[in-house]
């Protein structure tokens, strides 16, 4: 259930109705637009008495909403959600490159990767220092000492950083070190772990599980959302099917669909959607051509010996070729490359702001 | 096994060759290159002796193909396969559009879709005179009426003609209206089917089962060239997954996929890929951006009267639209769309010319 | 539409419900039961004037049908279709086996074959002449000669013989040497040949496609119905899935929900469903358990060797022991394996009679 | 790598490996089997001088593993796992029934249901008091009041209580009052939550993740097993697929051809790989006819009112009446439902034996 104010509604009539709905049980989420301010109503709202609130003064009108998610969904906040990084913005007409290597495995190897993707252009890095595998004997990352590398390569080059958190007990350390946390596709329904990152302020981009469909994806960023944290983006990251000749199937039809659905900012990854590094470029292009805010792509220095994931990563020259393909896509769209300027990135960023705070 | 000559082979060593492989029980099929010719031995292999191949007049080696499909791979066949419509080259650099309804359902109907998509830029007229459908109560299709109406469609406003056809009895009826065979994902594996379209001249455009991986898509191209058809392009129309936002998972992946496997062209459906024409055409302009050498697009001028597939398909003006944005975006990956001289289209195209006819 | 008669309603009333359905533009198929005879009204009903049927002597009420499936839905045939082969009645009590090798390789290999499936139990032989492979390459089957060598098992052992048909023009051929015809699942949607099958009175065996719901294998179905052959039954033989440890996942699941919406037997195929040997004993006992009203099992002397599917066939003594596990589980579900009387199998069947043929 | 010892091999021999194992700096786990020992290694096992095992008192022969599994190989372990629980053994002829609701509703509801399920002859009440919804606004359980609800069950009626957990801090809470912690379907790759229950001396079921592959499903429960609990019990409870006529497609392949591959026991979930209340008594007896070691099935005394699940419950007269059916089937396949003695369940269970203990 959607309350639409008014235009010209005043911060006390506001007010006035967020405690009413506190009164009655739900959970009130304002959220306040350019033109005007609607509360989203969450929770139980069997108790509700909708005709009390349309005699409210302020109050215009109220609409239901069918999907089953409310907060993500388009109708709940008809503009699209950008999330601020200082100089960066995710969501609006410049696309964002995330690249790195898929696991950090030493120092050596993520600096002269953070040099490389940040001479190619890109803006974020990226680098797992917690790893979900498949296997218990398989690589699994080299924790806190990971977080610190990130770190390191932060200061050096002025990228953000973008890590995966695994377990609602780690979110304060890896927040406290990244710039973006990352769900992983496996624990796109880990729900304590939703409700983990739904309680801080970092941005969070949310992967779309193997197995899920994109309404599943939704309700899982309602999640983060209902928590308190608007500050969530999606990334389509391939999905299981029969065929064999690619590790996943790249379903690029979430780009528009989603983007219909839903006012969160929408990534891809055309490294784990194909798990083939000769498909990354193309399906980097068409990715850019089918509507994404941004990319995230696998570089490492020496694919043959990564640890994780080499056969979908790219060189560092081939990534720098593909970003020069990208942008000519990206204006084809009307888009452009991000630019951030140099002295936007602070030593450490603080929590951002509540994409949605209130105007005063 | 691929039996490679000489650049400087004269036509009566390969001659010798052909005759040879047909004397060990086994097919020849010469594949008459720019550089050189290469003979894929088919068949029966077993009782070819090798080393006396290699001793022949201009044999330079023998390589083995290890995928289980031979004509259709790029290591038999390095070089695109480009199919000639009189002006019209398919597989090149410049990309052709196909559009129409899905239907053939009256003659106002058609011509006036055709006219439109004429206008707008479009190559190929497509439309189902014959229609696979589900249920023995559906709309079968107008049969022989609509292909008499695509032809005159054809007269009046110069678009090459593409329809399905669906049983083996029916080919020489539909091969003599149509200027493209199209072999629909229901009949992907309809081997007999498959065997009567190999022996036309026509060029067939065959599309994905929406079961079937790319290498059986693959194989059953090889039973087309098998036959001695070698104007073939493949068609990714989706395939089906779990999920349920749009009608099917369209498999971009498989366009630089296939690109690779394959020397055959390349052509990409967005409407049935997604069976909703919001999302067409982000994902029209995806698919170019992917490498597609051509479009399938459905384009009906009222689609909530359409007796197939209406929510698919884009009115004119929209696909007017987004052929312009295409079009961009053909620009910014170096490639551009098809322009045909006006002159260009006979007034009934005879069986055109093999793409691999001999040098002499 | 579904016309309802009163029990004791005539034929010359019946045969005027009949004549007004036909006049009306529609088809009418008459289901004659024990109690009562109902007119399934197919094709086009929008002209049919309901009220004028319900004002006709001897008409009870009018129903609809909410399945996109009419004449194989259990509504409007709600007691089971019992298929008779002479001595063998398929879709009651009795449970039927059906086995053999995947082809018929040679005389030897399937006289030896026939000779144990039948001293172990089995009642018809399978055995595939005509053979639909994803290969142009693989073994296509002896063709005639391999159906000459069915009929002659079929004398020598008193098996009936099932054998896959793949084209309409091979329908005649194939009817003539098979008692009855199968539709393999590549075909299940070959509606071409849906078409022939249901013009000639063999009974069919129509196998789900591995990647067709099983709303779509009723629709099938119903071609064949509509066409005039009521003697049709289901196979169950497997979808295809990501898992890769079997070739296909057994969709068990569809037994009892297709016993619910169809009135048609359904066999279970555990050979394909699994590939298998070692997982199809158990597979087939759960087949039963669930509801199957026969087996089709994979057989082969010496699996090693075989031309097709070897992995998936059980030797003769496997095969055996399974039966006699299988008739344990049958009987605990108040079911039991066929006897048929040894005389029953004539030199030659007839075109067995219509399952639902008129009363009189 | 697996070192297998000489049957007659001493506990110092024994103890001579294990160190030595571990100053190469891998993981040893000994398995010790009726006629012999074998010591499986793990982790890190480059740095491991075969030769020197090989050369040491008791050893007999060292073998590879070929799975990406190896604690949860039958290879390692060729015995069957039986989980003990007091009166009831899990994992040899005898098979158990868990039953109960998706979720605990309320007391009443939930002693209702027990009493049911304990007069039907279930042996372990299931019932969820944290529950993993896709929506953050549905009923997500009734937390500790659901377990202390459990536990009263538990001592009224005799019944064991399996139930969920759903993060790693709430491992120890769940363990107190449940006999077997449960890892739900979703949860399945988490891997912060397998270690946790790894950590355990609690028996384990962990659910087959929707779309997870047999072979992803052991290397989880590898996880587990590594962590040092070996008493896991795997449970296939349906997989994702494109059939929409039942909620997920059961996947009964799985019991075959896990029992190949694991000595864990296999429990079968019809409710949920079914979704639908009238499929699940003949799947319930085909699980048991595949060859499952026990059966999960949900109760609700009212499925109409259930708050999770209810189209999938069976009533409780209906449920009796199926383990009827189940245990004829079971004895046809020569096994038979689990009898406990009434004293066997004590006041509240110990943390029960390790399954693999010494055997000094």
């Amino acid at each position: 259930m959607i309350i639409v104010l008014k235009p010209d509604s005043t911060a006390a009539e506001i007010g006035a109705v967020i405690a009413r709905v506190q009164e009655s049980g739900a959970t009130p989420h304002p959220i306040y637009g350019i033109e005007r301010t609607v509360v989203a109503v969450v929770g139980e709202t069997r108790h509700v008495d909708r005709e009390a609130f349309l005699k409210m003064p302020g109050v215009e009108k109220i609409t239901s909403i069918s999907a089953p998610y409310k907060l993500a969904s388009r109708e709940s906040h008809p503009d699209d959600t950008v999330i601020k990084l200082n100089g960066l913005r995710i969501g609006e007409r410049e696309i964002v490159i995330m690249a790195g290597p898929c696991s950090v495995e030493s120092r050596s190897q993520l600096l002269e990767t953070a040099h490389a993707v940040k001479e190619a252009g890109a803006h974020i890095l990226r680098g797992g220092a917690f790893k979900p595998r498949s296997s218990p004997y398989s690589f699994q990352g080299l924790g806190l000492k990971g977080l610190e590398i990130l770190a390191e390569a932060r200061e050096l080059y002025g990228l953000y950083i973008i890590t995966e958190v695994m377990t609602p007990q780690a979110v304060p350390l890896v927040a406290e070190y990244a710039d973006i946390l990352q769900i992983g596709a496996r624990n796109m329904q880990n729900f304590g772990l939703l409700h983990a990152v739904g309680r801080v302020q970092r941005p969070v981009m949310l992967k779309r599980g193997m197995m899920s469909s994109m309404e599943e994806l939704l309700m899982s960023a309602e999640y983060i959302l209902a928590g308190g944290n608007y500050n969530v983006m999606l990334c389509e990251r391939g999905i299981r099917t029969f065929e064999k000749y690619t590790r996943n199937t790249f379903d690029l039809n979430a780009v528009p669909v989603l983007k219909q659905l839903t006012h969160l900012p929408i990534i891809a990854d055309p490294s784990h959607a194909t798990g083939r590094w000769d498909a990354v470029p193309a399906m980097a292009l068409a990715a850019v051509a089918a509507g994404a805010d941004g990319l995230m792509i696998e570089v490492h220095p020496r694919p043959d010996e990564a640890l994780s994931d080499g056969p979908q990563s790219l060189k560092p020259e081939r990534f720098a070729e593909t970003l020069r393909r990208v942008k000519r896509v990206a204006e084809a769209v009307d888009r452009t490359l991000s630019t951030v300027p140099a002295e936007a990135l602070p030593l450490r960023s603080p929590a951002p702001a509540d994409a949605h705070a209130p105007l005063a």
